[in-house]
């Protein structure tokens, strides 16, 4: 501590440490060892302090923690199950105390409109029965209408429901769209405004909504506005994935697939030998055929495709290391998606991109004529596409020189090295 | 580690520790104590996992750490001065490799339309002869345009000028106003591109610039929309000061005469002694009657303003503590300056507010009647409003409640007890 040389360059500048405490309420630099008896609070932050003939600079070093939670529930909009309106709080204090006082909770809802067709009145149901006051606000969240257009629509509205921006969040539910741009509001809105998402496909089940990205499409480009601010809970309920048409679930194992392509080889053989079943079933108990094994194979896919995710994600929250083996299936396939909107999904533009990538495995030697065969059978299996007309030889060019571009001139490209391996 | 017990709560819910490890380039979650010589790298991040029959919780820990740097430099716009280019790098390595390196630098510079009348030649100069390939952006950067519609704008120009997110920061030059906006669009292009900050006004020199606050007014409220972002460098150069009317020095000294009130006795004592002559020489050296001191006295000022504003900044970055000695003379200010838009200035509102407060506290007993001459002595000596028409009793009540409001039921006040305490 105290005077430190932190660089040994050729200017040999001197740089001071400050540690910063807090004594009466007042923040102050403190320079050397703090004791932290006379002090109220010592910050994690550090203030660096060089002064030389030319001027002062100052360096500010100030970590930023994000805490969320993503918790499984099962018949979220039951009544009884207060997940939806408590389950973000942490501290079981608070959920007592909030309990026990009668003020009526106030929530501002965000949902999209065809799952408003089918879980509208459970939802009001449920808001109602709670004592809840509410607005709930039903939009058409598709890739189409991913715009900061709708993002400052719902900003409008929440701005005149007039809610208590630190324990008030704003709840999303819906596919990755609507947890995207709900998730933009939200952390647009005053600087950052708490928000939960409720995932009701697949797709963002396991993938949007246990992340920290938000955005919206800007200039044609996918995703090009947007922000790292992870939601203050995800609530998990498989149920909604009854409703899901057959192919939006194939669109969602696309992204099972690539967490078990990249890192879990017992997720592959999950998918491999019950992909079938998951569709058929729907990730739902089942009475006839399958019996209880469904159920079974639902719950540890999902679970296991979570934590994958999870691990890759906790550590680079803000997308720091460009290594990213959740990039897996995403170089093609933003452009292929948003030339051929809306003909593909984007799990199905993800799968995609990955066939062609185990081909390049293949090619490359990195996968053997047989692994590569039992992926593409898996796909096929999961009633995925693995080609489309429009994905070019010139699509697939202008895709790799966009990526590099981005990232500093190196092309990073997670491929497949057997399975589960990259 | 390893399966700890964190809340001592009812439901005696187990919580798993797991810390995350990097091997091959893959994250993975592990269980009790990490051997850091089996692994590539370790994580901050930690995910905690409970699981009951209703289901399993993850809670996921993730720290960011934001690094920035705040240099005083002169003659920022010479061409020999290399700060604007290469000041934001902090390894004198990469510096370095630019400097060999022949490829010619890329910037996109917003800069306020009123600055650019005065300084575009010279910045034009500057970037030419520096080989740049630059795009400037000359705005009108009023509070009444600082809106989204100008930060898409903004955005549109940036994604058409195609630059590369990671190594080429967007450039702002103006007031506060511009440094927020452009904040914010940068924040939000592609999730998160590093911005400089040039602050030209005194104002935004020791305000705006140095905290990690973008935004845009929204529905009639100051800064409803933003980001918490800092910048990757902020460049002060006290030069740009010459050029700005009287009035809006003293609007700057405002905000000086805040952080004085609040935390530095010795900074009131300048004010109050060199207030004048800082606003006669626009804080430049000056060859007639003050001769040599008024630059010391600016010197000295503007640092000092600095260092204790980054210290209540850094250990509270994102404003997670409520309780912010920052936010004296910002209770009554902004609805005030909102109302009578444009008649007052940011600082002029900020000194209205301040100086009810120092009644309030005169009134209280936390400051003597010779105290609360003394500053109002002062405010009045830096050329300062105390009071407006347009301040009434209704506009200062609406103002604590919706404070009340936004802070949780508690009202929280930093009012002055003596000189340069709160």
């Amino acid at each position: 501590m105290g005077k430190v040389q932190l660089e040994d360059n050729d200017i040999k500048e001197k740089k001071t440490e400050f540690s910063l405490v807090q004594v009466k309420g007042t923040w102050k630099r403190k320079l050397g060892k703090v004791n932290k008896d006379t002090v109220d609070c010592v910050s994690a932050a550090k203030i660096y302090e060089s002064i030389t003939e030319k001027g002062a600079t100052w360096t500010v070093v100030s970590p930023i923690v994000f805490t969320y939670k993503v918790t499984e529930t099962q018949d979220l909009l039951d009544p009884i199950n207060d997940t939806l309106l408590l389950g973000h709080l942490s501290d079981p204090q608070q959920v007592d105390d909030f309990k026990k006082s009668n003020n009526s909770i106030k929530r501002f809802v965000v949902i999209d409109q065809e799952v408003y067709k089918i879980y509208g009145p459970r939802l009001t149901h449920y808001l109602e029965a709670n004592n809840v006051l509410y607005k709930i606000m039903a939009l058409p969240t598709t890739e189409e209408n991913k715009s900061m257009e709708m993002a400052l629509k719902i900003l409008e509205e929440v701005n005149s429901f007039s809610l208590d921006r630190r324990t008030e969040p704003i709840i999303a539910i819906g596919g990755g769209v609507c947890l995207d741009i709900v998730g933009l509001a939200a952390s647009l809105y005053r600087r950052r405004t708490p928000y939960i998402r409720v995932p009701t496909t697949l797709l963002s089940y396991i993938d949007a909504s246990v992340g920290a990205k938000t955005g919206v499409n800007f200039a044609n480009c996918k995703n090009k506005l947007g922000a790292y601010i992870p939601p203050t809970a995800v609530f998990l309920d498989l149920s909604f994935i009854q409703t899901i048409p057959r192919r939006h679930i194939a669109n969602g194992l696309a992204e099972m697939l690539k967490m078990a392509l990249m890192k879990h080889r017992g997720l592959f053989e999950l998918l491999e030998k019950h992909g079938r079943m998951l569709l058929d079933t729907k990730f739902q108990a089942d009475n006839s055929v399958y019996g209880l094994s469904c159920l079974q194979a639902a719950s540890q896919s999902t679970r296991i495709a979570i934590t994958t995710m999870l691990e890759e994600l906790a550590p680079n929250l803000w997308e720091d290391n460009l290594n990213r083996l959740v990039d897996f299936g995403h170089l093609i396939s933003p452009a292929l998606e948003m030339k051929v909107l809306p003909s593909l999904l984007h799990g199905e533009a993800v799968n995609i991109d990955m066939s062609y990538m185990v081909y390049v495995s293949k090619e490359s030697g990195l996968l053997t004529e047989e692994e590569k065969q039992r992926i593409i059978s898996c796909m096929v299996g999961l009633e995925l596409p693995v080609w489309h007309e429009a994905c070019t030889k010139e699509l697939i060019q202008r895709s790799l020189q966009d990526r590099l571009k981005h990232s500093g001139g190196l092309v990073r490209m997670p491929l497949p090295v057997g399975l589960g391996k990259a």
